[in-house]
């Protein structure tokens, strides 16, 4: 699998034009932007230079958040952004319960009704939705928490199933998704429903529920293990690496984070 | 439901007699004792103060950890502690993978097999294993994480199913488990297997991965909800609140917390 940056891995110190040239220098060759950076550096200068630099977008994070009051027009402003920089893929974190509330399963359900409003434009733009089930911890940030979860959702969204590229898919994010007893039943039903395939580590002695990533290798995931059931259920695209990581990974030199991951793929 | 108070709740300012004190003061029916304070106070002593102060021994926290080298001669002597207690069951946390290993599934099975190797002596003693699954950010201190996961485990240890009281059953914690999404069903599935209710809630901007459990009502999970799918499944024990509130509660004074968990039973 080729490699690609979400640039969520060096946010702190690099702006996209860095994140640009930083993929290049590393022979990183695909990348998935932020919007913020995006709209700091303007999407048409985005567009260009992720072009001209030979780049691959492999998704762009984030749509979801179905909470906020603005939903809506941020979720098609996003889908167009994804659209205009030839993502194949919108990235849904699809936001928590609305403060006060504490009722899930009919937050669950709006949620996907606020993802059927917006498919039938992604399907227009041609940009896939990818609902990324976050680790149950994150509840309060994506109330969709495990593979099959998800997957039940894209069902109901698209009862035919998914024939060709689906309109609706999932981003599975093997930091969210390891410790499932269910994740190889479900990543082999998801097929061709996976539009995204993240990687980073689990350390055994985590110490925030948010940005305390590890990098491949430094944790307990079984990553290649993961990778062959998604190549098994016929994901062709990169493998993006993804690390939050305030504590220790967002602290260093980008260009030692990047050549770290590069060297890591090796046990990936 | 009666009240149990889980003694973590209270640990690092009282002892067991202590414990037991304020639950006679403040009206506690039931008390889950763990073994390091059972121990302190001498097994022989703990029965009798216990019975004496007419508590109801709902659990003892805990056999499991299967990953320690002595991991049989101690669940059989935790058998033996919770069968002198009278306590129905023994609660299981089953432990995380072993340092420096990768496999969780053979782990999962591992885990399976000593539960197998011990259960005719539980069985024997008249005490039921209670298999706690616990959040996924605890993997690494116990490799069951979904109910789903407990139950197909009870069902493969009790092929028959559970008839009257089973051998093997789970113990359902709010804070652990109230935001899977096949919740609801496998509460129902579950039955008979329900071996205990353990409350607290989830804090929307929880700190710690271990230690920052909030006080029912405090938070997000809808304990009503809850209470009301264990009973319909037809569970008629005790819900016994456990606070591991390294944070907050931990540092209050304990008749502040036995008052305070009272009064919250309201809102659960």
């Amino acid at each position: 699998m080729k490699l690609a940056l979400n640039t969520a891995t060096v946010k702190l110190k690099w702006n996209l034009a860095q994140m640009i040239d930083g993929c290049v220098r590393h022979g990183i060759e695909g990348i998935s932007p932020w919007r913020d950076q995006i709209a700091q550096m303007g999407l048409a200068q985005a567009k260009k230079s992720i072009r001209d630099n030979g780049l691959t977008v492999t998704g762009v994070c984030r749509g979801g958040f179905f909470a906020d009051k603005d939903w809506k027009s941020d979720n098609l402003r996003a889908i167009e952004e994804a659209h205009e920089l030839g993502s194949p893929a919108l990235i849904l974190v699809v936001g928590g319960m609305a403060p006060g509330t504490k009722d899930l399963s009919s937050w669950r359900k709006q949620v996907q009704d606020c993802i059927a409003t917006i498919l039938p434009e992604a399907r227009k733009a041609g940009v896939a939705l990818a609902i990324e089930p976050l680790h149950p911890m994150q509840v309060m940030r994506a109330a969709v928490n495990t593979l099959e979860q998800a997957l039940d959702m894209c069902d109901a969204l698209e009862p035919g199933g998914a024939r060709g590229t689906p309109g609706v898919g999932v981003a599975v994010d093997a930091y969210h998704v390891w410790w499932d007893p269910k994740l190889k039943s479900q990543i082999a039903r998801a097929g061709s429903r996976i539009l995204g395939y993240h990687i980073c580590d689990w350390l055994p002695q985590t110490r925030d529920l948010f940005t305390d990533r590890g990098m491949m290798g430094d944790g307990v995931i079984d990553l290649p293990l993961l990778r062959s059931w998604v190549e098994g259920a016929g994901y062709k695209g990169f493998q993006e690496v993804e690390i939050f990581s305030e504590l220790d990974w967002w602290k260093r030199d980008p260009d030692e984070v990047l050549a770290t991951c590069k060297a890591r793929l090796a046990v990936c």
